[in-house]
């Protein structure tokens, strides 16, 4: 079976493209771990057009059920490798391989990993990537953030709704970040600030129990319920060879003349949202790019089954 | 008073724009006649992703609301010229001047006009062109489309909901369009095609009271109660003379060098939605490039206030 198209990620991106492939009955699926990516990670959303003030995982929700109103299941499969035979276009996960006359990549972005030892180990055994999504889980324990960015203060905000204590380690001298961030972590007495350490080590036999970390070159344990890993992002594009930039993120054309958007270096595979070079990490640039790239997508498909049809006479 | 920022339009590009603006404490102004463009004229809107379905007068005013969650007010004025006095923009309506560091240009699309006599005097008089705002206003009453392409359709479909009897009008010698839309047209029975017509004049006192048409070298007069033309649209944006494609629409660019989205011809002026060349035309496509374009506008900002700052040491 070839299918229509292949949309890889059911982001903000991924599941606008799907609703708008499903409302022109196209032949596709959609792949996807997760679903809602980084959109699911926002405590509050007050930046998606239309709705003043909604939770990430609420808006997430809503754009599944979007989906659902047309039947659309998401796959939960592992894309491995997208690739080209000809002009098919072939995407293998770990489970299948499936074919397509065109793909959109939509996977989006992954929290940065530390790379210490117990990390993989104690991963969802009190090693987390997402304050927002697992912050309740500590209730009146004590939790460690590593990364002392913006998107780290904000974990740690956040952590201490919950927590009794929270340890934000950052590697630079300083937390580095928006000031009105900085200020809301100075007032807050359960938030206490170790800057100028690299971290060794999470130690825990079924569970996280303790951190190792150096500080002017001692080196320090200390006990903890779980660690929240804040250090950015990382694109989710390892299955492509399609051309990317310095950061790891899909180049993504258009031309004027054609009137095609969101084309990638390899003709058929589309690709949108914050997986591209797009600057704006935004839900709503995600979902208009989505669409942008679906229609361009579509108009390719189009284009394709006329070029087979008249192989065929 | 020199504005950080002017946008030139309140459809989803340009609001979107201004919710980006307001909470980023951007100092800047919005400018339209109308709220909503043509989203307020969907009947139904069925693919703004995370809402199933809503009406476009509906999700414009969830839009509107948006924007007065954080107090911004549009100037209702109509915009006439925009131009660069050295480094600054100047956008002139015709009842004020005002100067920025950057424009944003979202004014989108307008409909095309028939150039009949009688259709300027009798605007709003029973000449309309938006099928989905003004067709309650013709219960039981007899009305024409002019145009018989999907919107033709579209219309003349939604007004029989309401008139007692449709006229489709058409210059060419059948419908043009999708084929479902026809197929209800033949269905319907208080809806008229007649095509291979050429509009000469409309006609009324204080109200239209007839159309008159030639077809087969014949004239012929028609009494009617309302007009309704749907003959496509066109970009307003006659105001600024930006590199423009050939159909009118303002030629939008992006650098993956330095990360710039959304730049017009001169620099310092952006553009978002209907009113670009991006070929999609989608209101989840106008908010996300109205987002792109304010990111990138307010960078051009940052930069603007910098260089400024060096030459006044």
């Amino acid at each position: 079976m070839i299918y229509d198209l292949i949309i890889v990620g059911a982001g903000p991106a991924g599941m606008t493209a799907a609703i708008y492939a499903a409302r022109r009955k196209i032949n596709f699926i959609i792949i996807s771990l997760d679903v809602g990516g980084q959109m699911s990670w926002s405590s509050d959303v007050e930046n998606y057009p239309g709705t003043t003030s909604i939770s990430g995982v609420e808006l997430a929700n809503n754009f599944r059920k979007h989906l659902e109103v047309y039947g659309i299941k998401i796959k939960q499969e592992e894309t491995v490798n997208i690739s080209k035979k000809k002009d098919l276009c072939v995407v293998k996960t770990k489970r299948n391989t499936y074919e397509s006359k065109a793909v959109l990549i939509a996977s989006g972005k992954a929290p940065k990993k530390l790379g210490v030892p117990g990390e993989e180990e104690l991963l969802g055994k009190g090693v987390n990537y997402c304050a927002v999504c697992d912050a309740p889980l500590y209730g009146d324990k004590t939790v460690a953030v590593v990364g002392g960015g913006n998107s780290g203060m904000d974990a740690a905000i956040f952590l201490s709704k919950y927590a009794k204590k929270v340890y934000i380690f950052e590697t630079r001298s300083e937390l580095t970040g928006e000031s009105y961030l900085k200020e809301k972590i100075t007032n807050d007495k359960k938030i206490e600030v170790i800057t100028g350490v690299a971290i060794n080590e999470i130690k825990g036999k079924n569970f996280v129990s303790s951190l190792v970390y150096e500080k002017a070159g001692k080196t320090i344990e200390i006990k903890l319920d779980g660690i929240f890993v804040e250090i950015g992002l990382i694109t989710k594009a390892d299955f492509t060879n399609v051309q990317k930039n310095r950061w790891g993120d899909i180049m993504i054309f258009r031309s004027t003349r054609s009137n095609e958007e969101n084309m990638t270096s390899v003709s058929g595979i589309y690709a949108a949202g914050d997986v591209t070079d797009v600057t704006s990490k935004q839900i709503v640039v995600a979902a208009g790019e989505g669409c942008k790239a679906f229609l361009a997508a579509s108009d390719y498909i189009s284009r394709w089954d006329g070029k087979h049809k008249e192989n065929k006479k």
